[in-house]
């Protein structure tokens, strides 16, 4: 293909792709197809000779569009989002025609420099604490993904608490074997309800995970005092809490761990690692209503946030931001001789290789340019305080059936989660709750807990208790399945302290509404549904 | 930016790059510009509002330009090559279009799909042993970089043996414990020559890293007995080697390493973990005369090799294949439960989060799908033996100025490395290889060894030789720095076996013999020079 057959092909593809952007509210967000459809629409093999490009344009149509989940729908309320904006998409096309692995400075100093100066800007956009910009001891990093941002942050921190602890040896064998003996005995430490990626982060780092108690009573966030006693018990044994990644959003509930407290606990653990996750709300903070909790971040020594998943910057893009570079650079740096130069020799430049697991690395820093440009910062607290109205509206909705449903925590930063309730035992079939509300058993309000909830909770014991969330948790998985079947919304379940809750979060480009009201409707529905069925969640 | 939108700034991207890569052969490689170049020219912050795409388009050309080393230039034979092709920008921005965080099969069924069968595409092309097949026990999967690939690898190798060793110790802290200890006395190993990703992976595995040897005389391989003789000496001193990465293309020299003997020294060593590094060369398997490289790979645990260096895929496009899809698995499942889905439980699908370290990961196949329809596999092969024979001719080049160069490697793979003679001590001006390469000493041909070379060897003690080859190196520097600094070619150099050598490999899609021509009149007008101002590269 030459540069003339490419801009032919180029145009075609991008009107097909402006017209998926155009029509993609239209679609089911769930496709219908089952495991293995593919493999019966392809051949077996790579083609012996070159095709023309209309041959294999069609396919993307015929093949590819029936098996794809459609994350840039309205509809797509599940996991959290993955922002794609336009800007960004032609950051992505000019990275790609730019191509070059990055390593170093030398290799495409545009790559590096921009990188630099992106990250300066987004630290002065969330107001991060001064340590996070490049021109002290600290900077940013655009890397993939939060969770790689965990792994190269725990073993940064395992190598650190290392270095410092056996300073004084000199280098050889039992050096050696006294860092192994440490290693075996450190341990990372996230909320129960962070992301699963510091646990996985742990077992690549060959360290030990536990998981810090944030329970119901405190809103799903880790207090302070519940980190200190883990620290301590931990001690006790002799093993040796090294790293902590305190989160700004859980996957769970969006919970926001105690900033502030953790923050004065640091005083106490110097060797601590301590690692932000802000990997969907950090973009909130660009809204200045946000920016308190970035005040502690100096306290603490990274900090990372994906703006490819609420920040309008297409997947992949996880800024990463380090209080001291050599935390990185002391652990990362090789410099074998095919990779010697000048400008690396000297410490003139920033060769990002060292701050990061992979060599190679992409020009990311295109596409955060384009998007900042595009909107402006107020362009962006515009698109952010969108969603959080949407979140607060679809939450509003919810609470106004306290017959059907329990909110369990939010609205925060759009997410809100919720369970259904079962009927009350001993409740006649006319006193179930009905689609349109109407219950003759109680009146509620969309703002006063639910009476029949309360009243049941106070007349039985715990096992009473224990066994209405049992049934609560069967007919809300069966309720949460039935409307994701249809295919029309995608959204995602999770538990929390024992409880099964439906995660509705809805924070794409073209969220409105009108989607999370139709979304209410089929909720209500399938309760209602259910509920008059068995109630218990068992069924009749 | 809305659809319409798009579509315009689109078009104008898309003209923006053809016409960069009808031009691109005109610019110099190497950008002059120096490090901080391009702070002054941005604002120090993001605008409060958005701007027009006009005015940030025109700044790629103004601000990034000139900031860019042209990896896509024919004159680049750094490294080795980041090919970049239209048919695979085509995928990257279907890729973007369809933006997902596919770590589950459910989160877009065509991206696993997909990726599933070109793995197996591309297994067959290359003719694989089946057992990388995904319809048996292993499978394929696209990950960013050969170095992440190695270390997802190292991390797996180690909890494969510690699993092994202690499958009969019930769970518990005695056996976490020992796993501990166990940790401490793993080696990965690796080629003295290989990438340095393997001693990174270490590192980051918490493991140890010993290099093996690969001398001279071995032509820089890694021999059968050199890798058993490193691997019990190391058991001997209660160490446990667990890991190592074969080579098939070393980034010194390309050399290949004793692929069948090592085979055989698998039944030996059942619990270490071999992993084949092709991580560039590995795009000639395409090419049936290098297949025969492929049949030990039934012995080895994993292969690798980036289509983004040589197969025209642009980065990032890394193809790793496992013999046993468990090796991964039961090392990186963790299934917290939000991302608990039917598909997932019923183990009806690949979860190809599960193979890997990162969570989320793009739809990188499609771009596969697109480069290899597009070429075809005779279109790709043709594509690979060019540049083999551009090898030849460059090398036929060096090899035709025995007075001025000596080659230490190659051809292979495109790749040649050679260094710079100094003049033989006591030889007068008149006697120094000239440009156009009279001399007045001894008459030399292409392709017979440097008599004057030979016989200076002879003459001198092992003192001599050292010092000679301390002057070559020097001088070889020199010239290669020279080369570098007029760029209008971008070189890389290395040491190998003490010899600090310049590499040449030209594999562009747009490589051809008059750009190889040129440079080599670059380097001998540069070694010319040198040599005659004072032979032993010290100056006069």
């Amino acid at each position: 293909m030459d540069p003339k057959q490419f801009r032919e092909a180029a145009q075609s593809a991008i009107d097909e792709i402006a017209r998926y952007y155009e029509t993609v509210a239209d679609r089911r967000v769930l496709p219908s197809v089952a495991p293995g459809y593919l493999q019966a629409l392809l051949p077996d093999a790579a083609p012996d000779e070159g095709e023309e490009w209309n041959k294999i344009q069609a396919d993307i149509d015929r093949v590819i569009m029936p098996g794809l989940t459609h994350w840039q729908s309205p509809k797509f309320m599940a996991f959290f989002p993955c922002n794609s904006s336009f800007p960004a998409m032609l950051g992505d096309m000019y990275s790609g025609a730019f191509n070059a692995a990055a390593f170093n400075w030398i290799c495409s100093p545009a790559v590096t420099e921009l990188e630099t100066i992106m990250m300066d800007w987004v630290a002065k956009m969330l107001n991060l604490p001064d340590c996070f910009l490049s021109k002290g001891e600290g900077g940013g990093i655009i890397q993939g993904t939060a969770s790689e941002v965990v792994v190269t942050s725990v073993v940064a921190a395992r190598e650190r608490i290392i270095r410092r602890r056996l300073a004084d040896m000199p280098e050889g064998e039992e050096k050696m074997d006294k860092a192994s003996e440490m290693r075996g005995k450190l341990v990372a430490l996230g909320s129960e309800h962070a992301h699963s990626s510091t646990q996985k982060a742990a077992l690549i780092a060959g360290t030990r995970f536990r998981s810090v108690p944030a329970p119901r009573e405190d809103g799903f966030r880790v207090t302070a005092s519940a980190l200190r006693q883990t620290i301590e018990s931990l001690k006790a044994k002799g093993l040796e809490p090294f790293y902590f990644t305190i989160t700004l959003g859980t996957t769970a509930t969006c919970a926001v761990d105690d900033l502030e407290g953790i923050a004065e606990l640091t005083k106490d653990y110097p060797d601590l690692w301590i690692h932000v996750d802000a990997a969907y709300a950090g973009s909130a903070l660009v809204c200045p209503e946000y920016q308190h909790h970035c005040k502690p971040f100096a306290h603490f020594d990274s900090f990372n946030f994906n703006l490819h998943k609420w920040l309008l910057v297409n997947f992949d893009c996880s800024a990463f931001f380090i209080r001291k570079r050599r935390d990185l650079t002391d652990t990362y740096t090789l410099t074998p001789s095919y990779l010697r130069n000048e400008f690396t020799d000297k410490g003139l430049v920033t060769d990002y290789r060292d701050w990061q697991i992979p060599l190679g690395r992409r020009f990311r820093s295109l596409k955060v340019w384009f998007v900042l440009r595009s909107y402006g910062i107020n362009g962006l607290r515009a698109f952010i305080r969108n969603h959080v109205q949407l979140g607060e509206y679809f939450h509003s909705l919810i609470a106004s059936r306290p017959d059907l449903f329990t909110v369990v925590s939010g609205p925060a930063f759009g997410l809100t989660t919720f369970h259904v309730n079962p009927r009350r035992p001993g409740a006649s079939r006319s006193e179930s709750p009905s689609a349109n509300g109407a219950s003759s058993s109680a009146t509620t309000t969309a703002d006063k807990p639910n009476p029949q909830h309360e009243a049941y909770l106070n007349d039985f014991t715990a096992d009473a208790n224990a066994h209405w969330q049992a049934d609560a948790n069967q007919l809300t998985k069966e309720v949460y399945e039935h409307v994701n079947s249809q295919g029309e919304f995608f959204l995602t379940s999770t538990v929390v302290g024992g409880v099964y809750v439906i995660r509705v979060v809805s924070a794409t480009p073209t969220a409105e509404e009108k989607y999370l009201k139709k979304v209410f409707e089929s909720l209500v529905e399938a309760a209602a549904e259910k509920v008059a069925k068995g109630g218990k969640g068992k069924g009749d």
